[in-house]
């Protein structure tokens, strides 16, 4: 007999659905899963989507210097190429963008010619929340060498976007410096142009067509500068090392999960999240992370933390021995050293919340590390050119397949492009799956949220031709 | 205006206490919080508390041989000692145990009386889940050396609980052995004494005295075996090192939170899952773990074992540096190299569960830690002399504050016992607030595990002798 009064155990997806009360699913049935981004009662009160409060006028956003970015959150390195042309096409609101209709490729259609063609798969059309453009696809076939500067990858199936809203890329750049220079002391001057160069302020826009505000644009903005700031110091190019990381990271990490020890030796612990700059913009942009998510979306984002910093460490070691891995070894950590932590808050930063439970599901977990995995793969393939011109030995997936499978360079390559596209492939048809298995409003819009994030990601990588330019395998 | 049928953002413990239904609150109010121990249906069937279904004798539960563990998951070393006596105390079954009335301490006591009375404060009555002894307490002040074998800390605030039930521990022995031989193969079998020594069986059944069934207690034993296996075959004594540790923890953790990667290379991780004891023990205590468990409670464990794998790296970083950390550094790295995944799954051992969005709330999160560091810090204290007797230095709050703070080692070994008892006395209180300001069964019932677990961890160190012997403090 169940103890009285005691939540039973839950094992599968109906049961945490029913959990969260017939009348959400009986809604979500009558009424579709449509869901419109308003923010919810008590966020922080902010501008309308696409209105700025104050005029004042953002600085320029520098496109950014190249970089060799192992790491998803790897900032910009020196090495000058184009600046690709700012096309400012304003986006509608989330609210207002129709959810595109895509045609699902008829069977008959070549392989490549369906990648190229974009989304498809039974339930992808409503796997979008902003407006897919219908982007001319390149030829893989087409020779004559590297594609043109700002090109997506010939072969890799993708998304186009329109570019992100410019107004709200505006602000959010102008905030993001306020924040780093005042806020948390980010970087010393000579470092500004590099900071400039991420052009984090796109990145996120892009990625986060739904947000209701530019707070919580700025949510995403100030997580996504604080782990390209850990990463840069503590493991990468500026101070960083294998050596000793993991006391660094740690003691990094109890900015965000923090520590719970006794009167005396509290305030030195406190006292130190404010010694450097990786721990200044990790305890700053928790905070405000916490006034906008439950806490059980900032639970769900330690834990991804940890992932991230756990997959730091893989890779430190690695490096700290000369060690290649196997293929399956590099995918692994690669699945922690991950974009993950981003496209997770995809409904705090929408005003909404995706119930625990939901989160929880195993059918879930899959589609978000499918998701994860797809987007960290797209920063190998995007990178592979910067970092085989960085010193040493940098570990991505075209390398690791040519060392492993004993294969040309540009065969390993192409391949890490199929790796990835099957990831995409799986990633949307078990997302389908879901949303048809369970079809309560907030699991749509995260799924969707979560597939907005992967396609303004792959847009960042393609168009940021500072940071990024390709092989000439075609 | 919040979105049709979306979750709104819940920040408070309120909030998520009335998401789980007016009626439960209603319930708990009305009739107590009190819950029974039986499994909810639709748990793997098993034996009834105390009843053993087979007839087969037990191997005899050998008393062990001493460690020098710094990590609370050390398997014992060589080092003889004295056997401590059994004790066979039948204890009642959880679901018969009375709540004992505990005295408040009176205002005008001593602190050092009142630390060894038992419990007190606020609340602090219902935090036990079992029947605790009254136990003489030692004095601190008696002098002529290191207190008898087997005798509790002098001034450790703790809780004597009753030997554990013999009956249950003589099958979860007899099942454990099986487990690790026949199924994980575990050990070789010049290591079996060591594995004897563990007393896993009698440790876990003294923590979950409300676990519905074996079946229950078998989910905590395997994955503290587990957990025990990979400190030691990667960490420390048995063949483990910091170097190359990143790599080795991140491929075990993947036999907790899976990879999802392409079909060619999927094969190849599910094949590495048996490629050690380490990886083996971790796949198949998850397994089991996952026939209980709810998808939240799974991915509660995953982060707590994220959180213990970035503690091993913390460590080992700091080891590979000869770097002593500064007191809150150490108290740090302790909160993640920590217990915390034992004690937090207290409700899937008991056959229920405490609702994702009341865990993650910041005052159960803040309880959870208190908890796993006053137990981590027994750990550190019970196991001082066998760490002196190792070679190298074994960093623990003792040594860490005698090197950081320039204190002779006795004043320093005291002092680590007054963080213990702050940490103590906090957790308490803070369950006891908790408690109170969230009147639900699960929360009642899972505060007063994790209490439960916390005291067991105290007898299993003082106990298991053949680990552990006190230094001449006294």
């Amino acid at each position: 007999m169940p103890a009285p009064g005691l939540s039973p155990l839950q094992s599968g997806l109906p049961a945490a659905a029913a959990g969260l009360g017939a009348h959400v699913l009986a809604r979500a049935l009558s009424a579709g899963v449509e869901a419109a981004a308003d923010a919810p009662p008590g966020t922080v009160p902010d501008t309308a989507p696409g209105v700025v409060p104050e005029a004042v006028p953002a600085p320029p956003v520098r496109a950014g210097l190249p970089s060799a970015p192992v790491h998803p959150f790897k900032a910009p390195q020196a090495a000058p190429a184009a600046v690709p042309a700012e096309v400012p096409a304003p986006e509608l609101p989330a609210s207002e963008a129709p959810v595109p209709e895509v045609a699902a490729a008829p069977a008959a259609v070549a392989p490549l010619e369906r990648i190229l063609r974009g989304p498809s798969g039974l339930g992808t059309a409503g796997l979008s929340l902003a407006r897919r453009e219908e982007a001319p696809a390149p030829s893989p076939s087409a020779g004559g060498g590297a594609p043109a500067v700002g090109s997506p990858i010939p072969g890799l199936y993708h998304h186009p976007i329109p570019e992100p809203d410019p107004v709200r890329v505006e602000e959010v750049s102008r905030r993001i410096k306020a924040w780093a220079e005042d806020e948390v002391d980010l970087y010393p001057d000579d470092w500004e142009d590099e900071f400039d160069g991420f052009v984090v302020g796109r990145y996120m826009v892009g990625c986060h067509p739904d947000a209701p505000t530019v707070d919580h644009l700025m949510v995403a903005t100030r997580l996504m500068v604080a782990e390209n700031a850990v990463d840069d110091v503590y493991c990468e190019d500026h101070g960083g090392s294998p050596v000793g990381l993991g006391g660094r990271l740690l003691l990094a990490h109890t900015a965000l999960d923090p520590l719970h020890t006794t009167k005396e030796y509290r305030p030195a612990w406190a006292e130190s999240l404010y010694a450097d700059a990786p721990r200044r913009s990790y305890r700053s942009a928790m905070e405000y992370f916490l006034r906008l998510a439950t806490p059980s979306q900032a639970d769900r984002f330690r834990h991804d933390m940890a992932r991230l910093h756990l997959g730091y460490l893989a890779e430190a070691s690695w490096a700290e021995t000369d060690h290649v891995p196997e293929v399956w070894e590099y995918l692994s950590m690669r699945q922690f050293n991950n974009f993950r932590p981003c496209p997770t808050i995809t409904d705090t930063v929408g005003g909404y919340e995706l119930p625990a439970d939901l989160h929880a599901q195993p059918a879930m977990q899959r589609v978000i590390a499918l998701a994860g995995n797809a987007t960290t793969i797209v920063n190998d393939l995007y990178s592979y050119t910067k970092e085989l011109a960085s010193p040493g030995l940098h570990l991505n997936l075209p390398v690791v397949i040519a060392r492993r499978e004993d294969l040309p360079i540009k065969e390993a390559y192409l391949k890490a492009v199929e790796v990835h596209n099957e990831l995409m492939h799986e990633f949307e048809s078990e997302a389908a799956a879901l949303a048809a298995a369970c079809p309560v409003p907030s699991v749509s819009r995260f799924l969707r949220g979560v597939a907005a994030w992967v396609d303004g990601n792959h847009h960042w990588h393609q168009t940021n031709t500072y940071r990024y330019s390709l092989p000439d395998f075609w």
